[in-house]
């Protein structure tokens, strides 16, 4: 093995040559086996060819989950082209900005994202495609089989909370790396089957088609989330499900008083602190849940927790997976506090064509998470707060995840969000936006008052509002930079 | 990841971290966590730093299967050593070749195996150590919990068609890839047991070890192979099984009419071509054979059938491992028979301190196996023939180039050939034609005395038969295909 390796990348080659007939993907009833899947990411693959697709250019997705994402996962990167995923809920704008960014030369819609396309793309010189058009052509498709590992597959935009949003490249390599440690910690066995229902323009979406077609375990793919047919699919066999908090409490009072079946094998709980009255109820009843720390920088998980261990260490994200290493920045003993280092073989090599915030952020060989976290005698890990939303108060670190899970554990608040404003006394002071349960007698000052017993005075919002919803990303995770919005600015749906 | 990206390669250690209560090793009765296995590898490995061994040394076992062993694997590769495991049944004559050859500065022996040691290391500067003895010592133990995978790992000696052995070099990365190419294809489930009662100083059995701490499921050590032994661990719990064909066939007969227990996952049955009588029993009897194909220079595994597919492909060894790939020489359609080409990551870097056999062995980035097979249209692998002339005697490989070399150097003997017939017991064992200086007083007897002091005794010929002359080609190349016929039917004139 030499600095020139070159491996196997063309994994949908490899496992359709392995196991041809076994299932691939199911997607709104429809099943696509391992040789099919092939077949049609080689028209793909060869349709954009003919559109001019050559190695090194990037091909952004502008789609929805479902049958045409999957495909061009793999169509895509089987040019030696670089895959673009990007988020369906952003502004055109936005996608402008990241479009350019990325020196995009071929953007693929599908029919519900057609005119946001072509408005993000307007002013650029970026082609369109709707990825229902993409049929095959008479091009030549330059397919490499396999190539270095340290070859870029993707570039996916995270913006942090603040700043502007930086192209995270991932390998083959990283992505390679992420589903042997997630295999080496979960295990992997020849009937689990896969569920992908968070967005697949997330890292955490995505994985799961990596994971999928290493394996060679089938990708359930839904078009969106929806509680039932979450718990539908696991009824019906899906064995390892992708969650975040807010979308595992919606299947939960979904399925009611109803178990789930023991071919259920983990709930990989990621996108943010679980409430602790979240874990609880899991573990009383028996769901298995794997909390996981986890980064686009890092290829999605770095750290998880096992089911058993889920009330012995509450709130921990667990032990870094096997080839995985973490490190609390500055720490001297277990239980400093600081900021949370990854380094390992799925971390990404940087941010693309933005020298200075690579260097800043991947530094010696660690990367930065910017998080802030401990390990505990035994090396699991807490994850405090994202550093950039901490909340220092007269000198006192307020960590908004820490706030929002004791106003959680309230059993009338459903939803909580906490962030710090200005104040001339102590710099910054906690604020909450809660989201109380419909008909509640409960008060936002009896609330202050539940809080001041659980939390050091500094702690406890200075006020506390309650709203009709929160501001969430795509994947149901808190934007914490837009709480405190006025009233008739915040979403109108209904919802934690 | 970079060319010089580094990655944990104290793979003890980081399990110890991440399971320090499970168990490791069951040995003899005696059961190992691995937080106790790393106790004693460092223990280990400070003995051997205060004998001086230091990186980049070679540090050579003489051992039988044992804790000792399954210590010292983990205790020389975390002193930046290399560990060079020498089979046990060698005669002191060939032990001596490859402790030279390799450089060996330390040879670590137990109670069984000393007087060899002794005699192997007379007139070399090896210093000894018997195993008992390595206890924790004041040495500073300059252990790196991580470094580049491309470094060597172990040397394990393998002989070829020039009867000289050569030391096939193994790196982190060989090992690590070959334990994941292996978990996509059986899977790994928490509570698997790997079962080693194979040899640990061949790469079938030392790669138990590896996959044990990688994987983090216990390896149960057999000290030597007993077909009972082996049945009632299964009994126990043991889920994957390393074999050969001898030795399944010896489990089988001892375990009668009663069946193996659901938990036996698979039978791994590598060491060369399986009697067809020996797989049909199986599958008739539900008994979960994995075929294998394999190479030490490929660190083991490189191909497997499922055992649901025994019948359908009887006589293949399967498929290639996700990560690895296999390619006849100079094939142009499927079923085109020819040298078996191997390449991955798995693939040694080639022989220590040999660069002609090395670049004769390994070209193009592929591994030449000396082995001759074909592949179906569905991508299976069938062997033919081990490479060239190979005799494959109860799992061990008896090379007929070595065996002739010996007899050749006897003074009395001018010609000799070495060929394999059939055996019920080992499979084949080796015979020997040889010529015989004429009027020399040298009985066949006494020449197989001469061949037991100088060979192990599985490759002393079975049977030495004196003849007047060999089958050669035109160009005096012998035919060793054509050894073996009636006397009467062997060329008449006289010479070797």
């Amino acid at each position: 093995m030499t600095a020139s390796m070159q491996l196997t990348t063309d994994w949908l080659r490899t496992r359709a040559s392995l196991t041809p007939v076994d299932m691939a993907v199911t997607c709104g009833g429809v099943n696509v086996t391992w040789s099919a899947l092939h077949v049609r990411a080689d028209a793909v693959a060869s349709a954009l060819a003919s559109r001019g697709v050559r190695e090194g250019d990037r091909v952004a997705l502008l789609l929805a989950n479902g049958l045409p994402f999957t495909v061009l996962t793999h169509a895509v990167p089987r040019l030696g082209a670089i895959l673009v995923p990007l988020n369906t809920r952003l502004s055109a704008r936005e996608l402008t900005w990241q479009l350019e960014d990325a020196g995009v030369c071929l953007l693929v819609h599908d029919g519900s994202t057609g005119s946001l396309a072509a408005e993000a793309a307007a002013a650029l010189d970026v082609r369109l495609a709707d990825a229902a058009e993409l049929r095959e052509a008479d091009a030549a498709c330059a397919s490499e089989a396999r190539d270095r590992l340290e070859r870029i597959h993707t570039i996916i935009y995270t913006s942090g909370t603040t700043g502007r949003p930086k192209g995270a490249m991932l390998t083959f390599g990283n992505h390679l790396w992420s589903a042997i440690g997630s295999a080496l910690n979960l295990g992997l066995r020849a009937d689990d089957q896969l569920l992908a229902s968070l967005p697949m323009f997330h890292v955490g979406g995505l994985s799961v088609l990596v994971r999928s077609v290493i394996y060679g375990n089938p990708a359930i793919v839904q078009e969106s989330f929806d509680p039932a047919s979450v718990n539908a699919a696991i009824d019906g066999g899906a064995t390892i499900v992708s969650a975040v908090a807010n979308t595992l409490t919606r299947m939960l009072e979904s399925r009611g008083d109803i178990g789930y079946p023991l071919t259920l094998r983990a709930i990989l709980l990621g996108g943010g602190p679980a409430p602790r009255g979240l874990l609880e109820t899991c573990a009383v009843r028996g769901v298995p849940v794997v909390q996981t720390y986890g980064l686009t920088e890092a290829a999605s998980q770095v750290a998880t927790l096992a089911p058993a261990e889920t009330l012995r260490k509450l709130g921990s994200t667990g032990r870094p997976l096997f080839l995985t290493e973490i490190k609390i920045d500055g720490a001297a003993v277990p239980g400093d506090v600081g900021e949370i280092l990854v380094r390992g073989a799925s971390v990404s090599p940087g941010y693309w064509r933005r020298p200075d915030e690579t260097s800043e952020t991947f530094r010696d060989g660690w990367l930065r998470t910017g998080d802030i976290g401990h390990l505990d005698g035994e090396g699991y890990l807490y994850v405090l707060d994202r550093r950039d939303d901490l909340i220092v108060s007269g000198g006192e670190n307020v960590y908004p995840a820490e706030v929002e899970a004791v106003l959680l554990s309230h059993p009338e608040v459903i939803g909580a969000g906490v962030y710090g404003i200005d104040d001339t006394r102590w710099g910054r002071v906690p604020l909450a936006d809660v989201v109380l349960r419909p008909g509640t007698a409960l008060t936002v000052d009896s609330l202050k008052s539940y809080c001041r017993g659980r939390l050091a005075n500094y702690k406890v919002p200075v006020h506390i509002r309650s709203v009709r919803a929160l501001p969430r990303t795509a994947t149901g995770k808190l934007q914490r930079r837009l709480l405190g919005a006025p009233a008739d600015m915040l979403p109108q749906h209904r919802g934690p």
